[in-house]
């Protein structure tokens, strides 16, 4: 099988590692960076190119590994050819392909990739889905080479999963962020919370995060909530401290 | 030794259950309620009591383990005694003892408690302090007992570190309740985010989160941010959505 990536991002970069190693031909790397293009081919000794038109049409997969922003412009301008095409974007609809080519479909990994850092990609989750029959068995036959957790979603249920997602790694990274900042400003090293951090996830692998909760925002309790706003100077800190206390607040009374 | 526990919430009863694990004496446990007083002593095998009169004062160290809004209240209705006094709250001052007991302290867990729930005490960091260098050093050798990461933090840093774990955990847990309300609302089972947040967790043990973050915010990628917001019904969560967006970009630009 040979396969061809467009894009040499965390994903693009992840995922192509993760396919050489299982022993799929990485043709070709596309990006419209010279020195991504470089970089990813160097680590995949493949060729690279950073024009649409030298694309080549001989292969089995086309990785469609872009920004949303720019994902509907590249798939216009590749030249036709048989083999079948994929993105990897958890908001965009496989639609996007129709119309361009005949074989098409979605294989969206989700988990959160950084170029330099490697992952276990035997347990992430693999959301996929395609145009045909044929296609759809074709790409589970290799997702479920890379995965052992493959499984079929629509466009649509797709675009909630990863909103759900970017609450779940990007929102929560970002708060461990400020939470940094926080140490940071008083001396404290930032890797004291790290037992801590641990401990709340590990505990939502054994009870719902709402049977989880803990601290003062359940109770509403004023006293400690309105210290805090007072001693966060960062105002968004502040607009973000009170809109998660009220709503976490809301939910405990629902319950 | 012999200790006393006033409290029998989330944290007196995992502090409590540990500190007998370790062979300390819990003598008598107090609660406002006896349900939760009774429930307590029974898993320690020890005395309870809801009447503050009826607590005993040949005991070694009193673990004041109470919300802070009756804290302040608790410790003017105890009779007088050669105990060390202490706290367990992250955002307390120490001074709320003085002029009610000549021995003072603060020993503060940071982690997230829940009664039912064992945690691995001996990596839980304990930050202390004390009135007297020999309550001080007595306070840090029983810490020492229960953790290997004990330190020393005046008040007012370690009402900052409380701040900070607000952020780390209750925040953090608080969205991912948000990610798996919105997994419910299309029928999609929560677990398949555990690989997701297991590995954002992961990173920031090698990299900061400054470093580690991804996802649409980073670059503001408007096009992604409008469809989700279009997404969410719930208005707060649109909120918190546009508001931590705008953070991560901000810090971003910082950069």
């Amino acid at each position: 099988m040979k396969v061809i990536f467009l894009g040499s991002g965390n994903l693009a970069t992840r995922l192509s590692l993760e396919m050489h190693r299982k022993g799929m031909t990485i043709g070709q790397v596309y990006s419209y960076t010279p020195e991504n293009a470089r970089q990813l081919a160097g680590r995949l000794g493949c060729l690279w190119t950073t024009d649409l038109e030298a694309i080549e049409t001989d292969a089995d997969l086309y990785v469609f590994s872009l920004k949303d922003t720019v994902l509907a412009n590249v798939i216009t301008r590749i030249r036709p050819n048989d083999g079948l095409w994929v993105h990897t974007a958890g908001s965009m609809p496989m639609d996007i392909f129709s119309g361009h080519t005949a074989n098409y479909g979605v294989l969206y990994p989700m988990q959160t990739f950084s170029k330099m850092r490697e992952v276990d990609f035997s347990v992430i989750p693999f959301f996929i889905e395609a145009n045909t029959s044929e296609s759809a068995s074709k790409l589970q036959q290799l997702a479920e080479k890379l995965s052992g957790n493959v499984r079929f979603l629509s466009s649509d249920k797709r675009k909630n999963l990863h909103l759900a997602a970017v609450f779940a790694c990007n929102f929560t990274n970002h708060i461990y962020a400020l939470a940094v900042k926080l140490l940071e400003q008083q001396d404290i090293p930032a890797d004291v919370l790290l037992p801590l951090i641990d401990e709340t996830v590990a505990k939502i692998h054994t009870m719902p995060p709402r049977v989880a909760q803990t601290g003062p925002a359940i109770r509403y309790d004023e006293n400690v909530i309105n210290k805090h706003l007072a001693m966060l100077g960062d105002s968004d800190m502040r607009s973000i401290y009170r809109l998660i206390s009220q709503s976490i607040h809301k939910e405990a009374r629902h319950e």
